[in-house]
């Protein structure tokens, strides 16, 4: 038995404080939101996991301080944009080290950071035992279930990673551990960008045929972003890659999904964003890649036309129209930066 | 403008032979079937592409002479266990030699043939101009609709591959060319057996992430036969690879989740098969491959689960549990052969 303390009570940290409570742990899931922490030590959370009954043996906090003093494990579990304000708030209140566990998903804008460049540079170097990435192919919404899940921990420190799969590990939840971070972080934020996409011609009613052209096609060019900036090709065909984007561009939980099938569906952008009540980390992350693919030189096609779509006013019909018919002689040449 | 025969009208046969009319080619559409011959030229084929009206441009025939002297172009459209005995028949009529493009998938039980090693098997190689396949993520439905789709015309002569390419590519329809002949045949055929499994899984309730997992897992022993047979890694991050194995996993339209589902709902595979009414490719090729795997010794612990429940009576719960429940330290373990 550990003890943990989960920062972020959106589904994803709700589901996670749940598996960790059920594998015996002793659990303090943090919200910044006083009204949401009552809600959470009544048992459920609706607006993020409606129907679903937490067990009474995990405890919700709004207090920070709190929060930071029950653990030395650190599980973040904050929308992409909010991960610095949240990292530095805890750094400024901790009086010994921990280990810092993120499962958020974006890039930021302007900067470039993956998640735990931006972890590093807001927490001191004498505060972070580690950090692992956990991430994978994984609905909130079926892990609360106990569905049969599968997912990464990544960490340049491989002990760090196997405490992070010791600390999860359970029936349902299988934990496979990798040292690739940059492969990692950068397949778990950009799928995000081809979900939006997928749902997009999903929306113009494209078909199965051409979601699978686009998702292979957006598998390749996450994959020549990632080994530009230090990845293992590999990762992008396992659980954090592949995985990852298949569930995302595949299943109507995704929220991503749902946003680019309502920009298919001729919704403006701010009509989306207003309807969703949840952040869309794609839009963000659409931005962050764009300009980074522009700056390191690798061709992003898919991300390109979806950035034309989100920031340049250009209609879904003629971008994505766009993006079918590149003409490409051989299958081959998309891949050839990844042999 | 060319003359091309397609031999087999089932949805593929008959879908590729209304693109091949469309792009203003003189096709014949050669069946085993005097009445389907018939049905056909009055403009439709209701068993196989129902609602389709064909053009009246596009001509039937059941007559075999007929087909093969038609044309020195035959795409060989009929299921892997009739391509022996109709390339046999075709090359028995043949007076001249002719390209031969293949659309099958499957594996031959016993001997492990790929379709074209099939092929050449049954006809002369005077009479071979050369063979391409034709494979990649193509809902016969979708491509009778004229929604986007792409392919993969792989041929050991590239000279070939882009004659394909020549005349199937239009606007809808995108072909894209590659010489990893044995990549694109083992990716096409064995999509069908982790689709199987994808049904079953969703069958037996497992949801999203589970058959994320599997996709993932199933496309890294797909790609670890296939490299140890002689294919190129890459061409399994393709259209022929991921792309097929996605649209087949994921998509209502495919005739193998299909079948896969009614086993994961209990059914037997003898109530399955009787049911489906169609040839379903991959209960014949979990045989194949499952034996092909133990024969060059290359673990394939999705194939040899589905083939316990396909052919060894063990129970579709248990043959899951245990697929699921396979513990791997790390990620990359999976995939080191491919490295």
């Amino acid at each position: 038995m550990e003890k943990v303390t989960v920062f972020g009570a959106g589904s994803w940290g709700t589901a996670l404080a749940y598996v960790l409570t059920l594998n015996g742990h002793d659990v303090l899931l943090w919200t910044h939101r006083a009204d949401q922490a009552d809600e959470l030590n009544s048992g459920t959370n609706e607006r993020y996991l409606p129907g679903f009954r937490l067990p009474g043996t995990l405890k919700a906090t709004s207090d920070l301080q709190h929060a930071i003093r029950h653990s030395e494990t650190f599980v973040i579990a904050v929308p992409s944009k909010a991960i610095r304000e949240v990292c530095a708030e805890i750094s400024g209140g901790m009086d010994k080290s921990a280990l810092f566990i993120h499962v958020s998903k974006g890039i930021e804008p302007d900067t470039h950071k993956r998640i735990s460049e931006m972890i590093r540079e807001e927490v001191g170097t004498e505060q972070l035992k580690a950090i692992v990435v956990l991430s994978g192919p994984s609905h909130a919404e079926e892990v609360a279930k106990e569905h049969p899940t599968t997912i990464t921990a990544a960490s340049e420190d491989k002990e760090a990673a196997k405490r992070v799969q010791d600390l999860f590990m359970n029936q349902f939840l299988r934990v496979y551990t990798n040292t690739d971070v940059v492969g990692v972080e950068i397949g778990g934020a950009l799928k995000n960008i081809i979900a939006l996409a997928a749902g997009l011609t999903d929306g113009l009613g494209y078909g199965d045929n051409a979601k699978a052209a686009l998702i292979t096609r957006g598998l390749a060019e996450i994959a020549r972003l990632g080994v530009k900036l230090g990845a293992t090709p590999l990762t992008f065909s396992g659980l954090s890659g592949v995985g990852d984007l298949i569930v995302t561009c595949t299943s109507p939980h995704s929220r991503n999904w749902r946003a680019g099938n309502m920009l298919g569906k001729g919704k403006t952008v701010e009509e989306v964003e207003a309807s969703m009540g949840m952040v869309v980390e794609g839009i963000r992350t659409t931005k962050a890649a764009y300009q980074l693919s522009q700056k390191v030189g690798v061709p992003m096609p898919i991300t390109a036309a979806l950035y034309s779509v989100l920031f340049e006013q250009v209609p879904v019909e003629k971008a994505a129209e766009g993006l079918m018919d590149r003409v490409k002689k051989d299958e081959m040449e998309d891949m050839i930066d990844l042999l």
